[in-house]
């Protein structure tokens, strides 16, 4: 059997079975957005590590490398931040072919060095490595979450609401848009730039896990439509999600329009949105509403969580509910 | 001007320019074995990475998997031990080929699973993502060392001891042997085992850095004639090294008269052998030593730290000096 056939999910919780040992200071281990290790202060240790492959995630002509070395590390941030944590510290492994321009490479860190001065984190380390055949960038990030804030993938329970920050599908609006530079759509910039370079939701993630009225969280990355599963994985709970509730970044209705799909679509499958979906009781929505509202972010409830024994489901427009299956982004 | 121009080490120095945030947690940044970080409790937080690349570091047909992965974990305990530490927890960054079988990925993780028990190191993270071409390993490792026990490569002093754990030479003699299975050279096996499967001086390392009576330390990887260069940079001294006092691995001068090299150059220029490099006031020698014996491992003095502007010298057998250039390993 080879690694195609199993699929990125299946081999990540496979592989997490065979390196058996637990620490008992391992309070989130393989699985999540981050691990979260108890380290005996007052606040949880948070780690992560994402990587950023040419051909895979970027093309090297296409993206400016400021650009691509502010996303490596804001999509790194968006993972701790679904953790309701706040990025601190950053090592960067870099994997280059030699005959690599100079330039590329210190553009690529003055972006990071940029997106880490906004985000109050430091790159403090990392390792170069010759490459055999194009770029491949890893970055892991540290942060920190207090005791008692930490939020999971676990921890929905049924009756909860299912909540969004921000809009979806902007993201994939703007990969769209990018490869059809002719089309006259509006809203085009602000689309690109949710493609290009995406904000990690850190201040929401904290300001969510501060309340402690929220239940779960994990952050978009895939696709509403594939994430949203994990939490039900993890929580042990159904789910049932509105396609009409979903909030559609501006533009999006256009770009779905040209290219001939669904805008809710782009919204749910699309994936890189890198908005936060949180669950919480339903008294508790309007609260949550408030606080991030005050940093200028709207929350969305898009849905419910049901118990396991009803399942995962999509409520079409036409109010016709079909089952939810993962079909966001996946490597394999 | 491209990156193979620029040389790895100023390479690092250049792009540790450009991301320039500071935090007031960082004890130790770019440049050292590991960063080390101050996050409020009695010990201080190591963060290393370190790469893998098939085709540069290894070859997919070549070292077994299960090898490979305790390689893969050793290799950054080598880093975590040289700042007097001990590794705690493991990220692995996996970029795969989506026809690697998955045979050859269940055992590389339990040759990481084995390495972890071993060192009491727990894999509590990471990431999948598919690659364009051959297979990407990094691996982060956690550790921790108490506050006031951290060495780094700054801090040795003119007239310090230069001292070295275990012996030098077997990983490069084991490398040779593998390219030339015909040869007959006695201590084989143990030659091979020192290149395919490294011993991280964890232990060692706890061990010189509890004593609180060394002023340096750094890992051999590269080489020593290469690794004790960034010893002196880093603490502004000059050095003496003598080639006639460096402790050879049982096997190597076979090697070396096989190879048509002197022994002294494997153990000088070989790298990989995972061995601590150490100073220490002359004073405290003999109080080290005794420490690392009752571990089982031999100390052996090989030079000694001098002020910055009598430079850095190695002293070939016949008593000559030349001055010392970095030889080692470097990947541009």
């Amino acid at each position: 059997m080879r690694v195609r056939d199993v699929g990125e999910f299946p081999l990540i919780a496979r592989l997490g079975g065979i390196v058996g040992r637990r620490r008992v200071d391992v309070v989130v281990g393989i699985g999540d957005d981050a691990a979260a290790l108890d380290l005996g202060g007052e606040e949880l240790l948070l780690l992560t590590v994402d990587s950023q492959v040419e051909g895979v995630h970027f093309v090297l002509d296409r993206i400016p490398p400021r650009l691509l070395g502010r996303r490596l590390l804001a999509v790194n941030a968006s993972d701790i931040a679904a953790m309701g944590g706040e990025p601190t510290h950053a090592l960067v492994s870099l994997v280059l072919p030699p005959e690599l321009e100079l330039d590329w490479l210190e553009e690529l860190y003055r972006g990071l060095g940029e997106e880490g001065d906004r985000l109050g984190a430091a790159v403090v380390g990392g390792n170069v490595a010759r490459s055999g055949d194009g770029v491949v960038l890893d970055l892991t990030l540290a942060g920190r979450v207090p005791q008692g804030e930490l939020l999971t993938r676990a921890g929905a329970r049924p009756g909860d609401a299912v909540l969004v920050t921000g809009t979806l599908g902007g993201a994939a609006a703007g990969l769209w848009l990018r490869e059809h530079p002719e089309a006259d759509v509006p809203y085009r910039d602000a689309l690109l730039t949710r493609h290009l370079a995406p904000t990690p939701r850190v201040r929401e993630g904290r300001a969510i896990a501060a309340s402690r009225l929220a239940t779960a969280m994990i952050d978009l990355s895939d696709g509403l439509g594939s994430d949203v599963l994990h939490v039900c994985d993890q929580s042990g709970v159904g789910v049932r999600v509105y396609v009409e509730n979903l909030p559609l970044t501006p533009g999006v209705p256009h770009v779905a329009n040209l290219s001939g799909r669904a805008p809710w679509e782009l919204a749910l499958y699309g994936g890189e949105d890198f908005e936060l979906l949180f669950t919480a009781p339903p008294s508790a929505a309007d609260a949550l509403r408030e606080r991030l509202a005050a940093l200028g972010t709207a929350v969305t409830p898009v849905g419910e969580v049901l118990p396991p024994s009803e399942g995962r489901w999509l409520v079409l427009p036409d109010g016709r509910p079909v089952p939810l299956e993962g079909r966001g982004f996946t490597h394999f």
